[in-house]
């Protein structure tokens, strides 16, 4: 079989670092260039934590594309540099995997577009664990359901914003399904303020900050006589790895340009 | 609008209960009969616990049919009753919501024609209770994702089975589409025999029996750096009546045989 | 073995109907009146529920106490009547187990110094179920340890205060031992108000409703690289027996006034 | 205030690695020595990940000792060198905190003999993760109480053995007060092996591996009508340090020999 040949833009970042190893330890792939451009002309083996890996780094994805013959981006860097980076790779029909957010809504316009042209995937994940991502379908799909539901997140306390980008990104996908409704008793009094949580349309996000912990997040639905919880445990960044492996085995097998990972699970 | 005319077979059982007062609270709904063969010719008022119930009684289903005029037949009795219930409803235009298990292979197939010439919705649903069914359909979809599972049931220690039928439902569910893999380190070894549980085609399941407790599941899936965990709480029969409500709703839109909850669901 | 002679004030309040259910079903106990006052000089057996059980009814203490020999008055009625009750029993030998909450501080100095004269015990506990005792008291002991906590309650949403006396009450336990901290990040910022939860003395508390849920607790605590959850779930009125059977079973052993069940649990 | 001089014994390793940042970064401390056969006569600062550690490395205690005043050893080696470091330590009056496990009981009676005729503290510890040892000593406090209990440990499917070491040990302690009872219901079958767990004393322990967990148990009561669980989660080795840290200011204010963290804890 014929393996995937990748490239990787933004190999010092941490999740580039992981992709690198990804890349690295799958059988159907084969690592043919890096993209960095404090190490144009360098070798991967230059940049500490890659000693054994022999292979050419290029300071812009121009020289790179040149140079290497590619079936895959895998894409890590900053929104701007993504943009480029992105629809250069499509016009030398290689298919990007992006993992970097903030694109702008005419960017995306213009990708979807040049994927049409060439007839080349491309995926563009805000976020690549495919739990996180599962989570927030199956509370969507729950939503239809259950009008009732209410939002715990849990991050370490060095965490500065509440509720969590997550959180309100699931509350977002419910009420695009939920039947409005104000939760909770109509009469009920808050005898310290703050206890009911965030309010996001009738729903309420709680966040709970603890050194410890990690990444977590639950939802829980109620109705009469039962609960439905769906929760989500991010210990550490390898959580996003499955997520670009599945990205990247799908990317091969689309012509179309799709916005996060969700639109690519059944 | 015309209320939804409905027959309930089986009103003394729990389930019957919890279904006659489904239907008397239910505004679209109009309950205009009952099938008892211990209260033939008498009134709901007769039984114990429906005092202000006036409805006419029928000792069998073809005299129900024959007096009064119904859309749906609510049926909460046994396989034997239910299936020749099943069948004379769908011959009398009547849709049927079925909730008894036990149906046998050649009886669903028979039923499944009759609705296809009649066209005729009918639903026959093991488990009413949404949330349940909701937790296993996600369960399925995270197989296709993540092939490491483990699934904790856990109820009261009254329960005489373990594991539990909805824990071996749930992993059939999830062995059709996973990939076949044993799970644990390979050489994995119990120093008190049972710790890890029972084995499904490399999956674990764990029954946990406490007093106190009701009915209750959790899925978990892992795979490197993130768990995905899906958790079913059932409190009471209560439970059951979003479920009963919903395949009511649909059966009148519906004329095609449906075996299964999830199956209604999106 | 001479049985423990109980006296029930209050039965048939959903308290008190299980008391009296408790007390029928445990072989070192005798039933041997009730206190009541709309069924003076009937028997129990003309309450509804109780129809198998022969016993006296009183309207008042004293007829009560003139008439039967006891042991232990188990008391569940409201703060005035059962403080007339408590004081009562004590002048005539009998020991309170006491469900009321509300006695005045002066009420609860009285009954201690009649205990210390008398030399008999009573026990007075605004909360029986011994799980949620158990949960404040290890909340407490984490709290030497641990100065980062958060607590979440859950509840149906028919509930109308926020927190729960519960939650409020294990703060108030905690915040005796801990030392002193504003948790979470100096710098975080709520997008939304309300979701970093109600700030008890630096520590947060986040109100659950939803229905199908009952009365649920989980305290969190927090420190490098590790959580501690200590979480009480309660389904029903009957997880205040235990409580009141260990009561029965320790004021006859004891000679002094005790207010609180924690105070009685090693 | 004087600071408290500390020596540690195996600083390569990852416990020791863990203790030597910690002694760093607590300013009451002061690291004074460390002692590692390998780096004899040479500097913290010449081991990876110590380079600004300018510490003098002896190759065996009793130089160590020689050359440095102490006044706490810090010993994270194996059961036999960490016997010669503990005895060797108590006869220079050095106060050992000792994290190896598997000392003979001679030799801990052997150390406790010395520690009473020294008038010095020591303390031996299997577990500094303050959040397990307090997980441990409530569930025994709560075994008490509720008879009825179970286990779920959650490892890593890594993990060789299972029960987990903590499992048992946590039964033990369990069994130790719990009135003896097998649990679950007289007439319980299996439909598969292995569901209803491993068996101790008729306490059931389920052990749960997936890729994703690192390290968690969850000890489960159950009563008439509610539930009581302690669950503690360990993500990282940075969660034993709060335990050593206790142990060296606790042990400082001893003049005995204490085996186990929980025996410091109140």
């Amino acid at each position: 079989m014929t393996k995937v040949r990748v490239i990787i833009a933004g190999p010092r970042g941490r999740m580039g670092r992981e992709a690198v190893q990804l890349v690295e330890r799958t059988d159907e792939y084969e690592l043919v260039g890096a993209i960095d451009y404090k190490y144009d002309g360098k070798q991967l083996s230059d940049i500490e934590g890659f000693q054994h890996i022999h292979i050419p780094v290029f300071g812009n994805i121009e020289a790179c594309l040149h140079t290497v013959q590619a079936d895959v981006l895998i894409d890590l860097t900053t929104p701007e540099v993504g943009m480029h980076h992105t629809r250069t790779a499509l016009l030398h029909g290689v298919r990007p995997v992006v993992g970097t957010t903030g694109f702008k809504k005419e960017d995306l316009q213009e990708l979807e577009q040049i994927c049409h042209e060439k007839e080349l995937g491309c995926i563009i994940a805000p976020n690549f664990a495919i739990g996180a991502v599962l989570m927030m379908k199956f509370a969507q799909m729950a939503g239809k359901y259950f009008n009732d539901v209410e939002i715990i997140e849990l991050h370490h306390d060095g965490k500065l914003d509440a509720p969590s980008g997550t959180a309100v990104k699931t509350a977002q996908m419910i009420a695009e399904v939920r039947e409005k409704k104000t939760q909770g008793h109509p009469n009920e009094k808050e005898t310290i303020a703050g206890a009911r949580g965030a309010d996001y349309e009738g729903m309420h996000i709680h966040s709970v900050r603890l050194p410890g912990l990690i990444a977590h997040q639950q939802v829980m639905f109620g109705a009469d006589g039962q609960t439905l919880t769906i929760r989500h445990d991010s210990y550490n960044r390898a959580s996003f790895m499955s997520g670009v492996k599945l990205a990247v085995d799908t990317v091969m097998k689309m012509d179309v340009f799709v916005y996060g990972l969700e639109n690519i699970i059944e």
